[in-house]
């Protein structure tokens, strides 16, 4: 049975450049991106901020260094910040935001279903002003779509009621929109639609696109421009980075691509269902199992040759361009098999 | 109706220093604490230890440093530690839980009760050992009596699960008790006992003991040892402290006394549903009462003389050695009167 | 020997409260502090002002604390600050100013002197502008009189110098003036005419004005807001501090007795010299000797029971309140007999 | 004359990959090195290693992360720290060996020539154990080649001595590295003789070598594992890793052609010192004249087609692979046509 070959679905994080972006990349024109602003560095970081509707952006070399970024940005050290229980910056950053950051985070209950929370629930933490010695909440931090919860969707209305509702309570908004893009085909809306109001947005490109490394953060002109030196700061200054700003390039025109990618988690989702699974219908493209013993789960699957994960207590499947339908087939049949 | 004498219930903290407090104040031995350890701080230090079951224990200017400077000494940069929602090192410490002792906070729901979490939910939570990219959770954080659920009271029995609980877990335990004094009157048990077990806690002299300013941090000897490097990076490192450390001697000659506190938080909770309002029934000296408006609540009570103030969402009143079981009753006719 | 009167020349921080302190302390009007403002507290703070010439103050439990709020408020994470070399926030408060305040220091040269560097010396290390990618320097920070440097005045010609090449090279200025009132009284000149055109200064009680605990850190009205929200997250909110500050106000008025100090210090160093000393000639109230084996100069002093220790490499000798003239001739004899 | 071709002494960081380079990283192979260690990852830090003599090494974006990494993992906060003046970790990292690693800095002078501290030093600064209010020193920091003395070789017997020292002194040491392919090539002696004794090493891959990004931090294999971890904190885990990893295992190969920029160097300053300049003579690939007037030099050899840069208040020349000899001839031409 481990003659079988691998079926890859622990991330969409495991996507391999291809051959055409391996020639983007080998072809790049570049330049000392620390000391002048390597040219093909500017055109991705220019093609994100148009994509996104922002003033700027900025190329990091992982999502997790663009939302401490512009957490650090927005938050001065003491600040409290929201975010939906469960969110990246709290579960998957190794505390950064609280260290290195300043915040404080305070995880909200998802009152409106699986990964969101309600604009009423803004306003019941972050409504009423603090005394001096109180904790200031200065900080919305949202994430669509969200990870932690199985890549569920936050519909363009929603998102404009949070952002009003952080905004009567004079809170900044950040978007962790590292599947941002997965969000935007799942809705048939444009990414900038799904980052209107925010202050700042960070997008990935070596998830569901393919990219080898790389990530980008937007926001204002001057944000950017402090975002450039606290990148810095953290070591994230590259040189000749043009080399993997030309995969970026390359990767930003496959985001319709990932329409593939949701059909094939539904295909894998009512498959598995069909199997007895105890499976959430997926919105994008990760299919989260509850399981009664999610130790063995992800070991059973791994002998049967089907790579997974742990996500939030239950078993991650993420479907992505290097999983196709054909995969997903094999994989319900060695599940159906096994059983 | 101002000209009536205000009620002061905003807070145990409140409470002055009588006249014996002063006299041991303005008769204390002292010297330089930093240079050479301060006898009557010596001697305070020793008798908390003693009331605790430390090796050793350390005075501070508020619980708020106690607690962390414990924070700092148990945890790495990006760690995460574990506390019931609305805990004091959450909510009331100006995030420096996060920013300061660099630890990532996660807010354990009320399973077990108001202010109470369960072993299980700790197993839940802490249990699985996190992959190498993940966060390491290393610390509970305990609150015994719990503020912001309102002075509610971890039996000793359960004490104990919880930190069996994080030993079975590999965590450390911190209890900020600074109203342990009064969970130990509660429930008729020695402080020491309700300290078995923790690695380190804190507790308060200037709250319902009256001190005028003052904690102690207690733990090992090592742990002690440290704090007082932390305590002096803090700027709490003090001269001739035994000032107040004699007051602080003075004040834990009066923890029985808290059961007059608690009997006069009985009395206001009783006389308060009587009159309509919709109150917890108090475990020790705390009462909070769920009103519609919060704030306009606070400012009636205001107008009648009675100071309170919010915790968590509700009005909270705290009786303390500076209000009488008359004063009580005088609050309950205004409130009475005043419907 | 060892029958000897110990001389405690260690620091003027070893002063223990007279008397007149004491009965002023037990006899404070107090308050909570943190919920309202102490009245003795806010006397204090304003005649503290009043003296610096600041808008408002705010009292603290030490000089490092003092320091570090002033200094966390001033930078920001990564921005550079000067200090004089061996000044106290770079050698004497654990590496605060760094890991805390978030600042880099620059550790000036004494090219005007000990512990005084030069308005050239300022241009020339903070007056290009720095590239993005460059560290910021944002803040000077003095120290009059400079202890590291054995008790050293800056005259006021030189502070409105160093002032004034700090405003051309955009720095904001915060004055270590712990030891302030030497200086003062060293000069002749009053206490705000060395505090002009600072943003923030430091002062302590508990140095040669004997108070017990308490420093005291000025600015505008806008900073000691701000650095009450930052005194509390340090821990250093206190609840009927007016005990303290009772005792600050007494010592307020002893400003003048710092010139019997400085008189013994001249005593001391007059007569060490005469006894074949390397001895720097004070300025105040602290004494340097240069000895060929720090460790055992301060253990043999030790021996005839007169009690130093060691600063810059140095022995340091600290008159006080509590060191009479009669004390000084006593040690210079004790030193003359063992040599 | 703005038509002749640029000529680039900004940095050896301005360093283009060639052809080889650019098929090297287009066919390397990958996988996701957060997730499983990439293969070519792999095989370039076990390359790093073992020319360092290391247990292990871990790849990162940039040299700056590099020494953070190592910073943070050797200090506990408050820690004081040991660097030649105008090291790269004290003036060009933006602040974070004391914001985020938590340091205190002591900037050592150059006692033994440019760039150099002498052993003796080591002794007078850590030597003594300090109070327990004291600052501990617990790391020392060197540079070889060292960038801001202008590319000043430390060579073996003096690395020997300042280890030797630091040891008795109970000091950790990291060696920052980012040109210590220059110092070995310069001295004669291998990379891992300069690296003997130290506890962490960092290397760049991306200067003088010529890869377009990255750089290794090498240790022991239980520092790797932190260091992992550490990476990830601050961002810089990337996924398909490989292609930068291709790039630096095609840099390590040209270690040698180093001598080139070596020779380079020298003649450029034998020809600058012809022409009337103050220069220095250089041990490695870095020039540094002193001028009158910095900005104004740096923009008169701009006019030129000239690129140099500031450097400890010198204009700064550094050779490198993309600029030959010939340029440098037409580069001591145009500065000799236009004086």
């Amino acid at each position: 049975m481990t003659q079988q070959p691998l079926l890859d679905f622990r991330s969409d994080t495991v996507t391999k450049p291809d051959e055409a972006m391996r020639a983007a990349m080998a072809s790049a024109e570049v330049a000392d991106d620390v000391l002048e602003h390597d040219p093909t560095m500017r055109a991705l970081e220019e093609r994100v901020a148009g994509l996104l509707g922002t003033e700027a952006a900025l190329w990091v070399p992982s999502g997790s260094m663009g939302n401490l970024i512009a957490l650090f940005l927005h938050l001065r050290r003491g600040d409290r910040f929201l975010a939906a229980h469960s969110s990246h910056v709290l579960d998957n950053e190794l505390g950064t935001a609280a260290w290195i950051a300043g915040g404080m985070p305070y995880a909200m209950d998802w009152d409106a279903g699986p990964g969101r929370m309600s604009a009423a629930a803004i306003h019941d933490v972050a409504g009423s002003e603090a005394p001096y010695h109180g904790l200031r909440t200065t900080l919305l931090s949202l994430e669509n779509s969200h990870n932690g919860a199985g890549g569920t969707v936050m519909p363009l209305g929603e998102h404009m009621q949070l952002v009003a509702a952080a905004r009567e309570c004079r809170l900044r908004v950040h978007l962790d929109g590292a599947r941002l893009w997965n969000a935007s085909v799942a809705l048939g809306v444009a990414p900038a639609e799904l980052a209107v109001g925010v202050d700042t947005v960070q997008v990935c490109l070596s998830k569901g696109l393919g990219a080898p490394v790389g990530s980008v953060v937007a926001g204002t002109e001057e944000f950017v421009a402090e975002a450039r030196r606290v990148r810095k700061m953290l070591g994230g200054g590259v040189r000749q980075g043009g080399i993997l700003a030309a995969a970026g390039l390359v990767a930003l025109d496959r985001i319709d691509d990932l329409a593939d990618d949701h059909a094939n988690a539904k295909l894998l989702a009512e498959g598995l269902t069909e199997l007895g699974w105890s499976v959430r219908t997926p919105e994008t493209n990760i299919v989260l199992a509850a399981v009664p013993d999610l130790r063995n789960a992800i070991k059973m699957l791994g002998r049967l040759g089907i790579q997974t994960g742990p996500m939030s207590g239950q078993v991650r499947f993420v479907t992505h361009r290097d999983v196709s339908t054909a995969d997903v087939k094999d994989a319900l049949h060695r599940v159906g098999s096994a059983s």
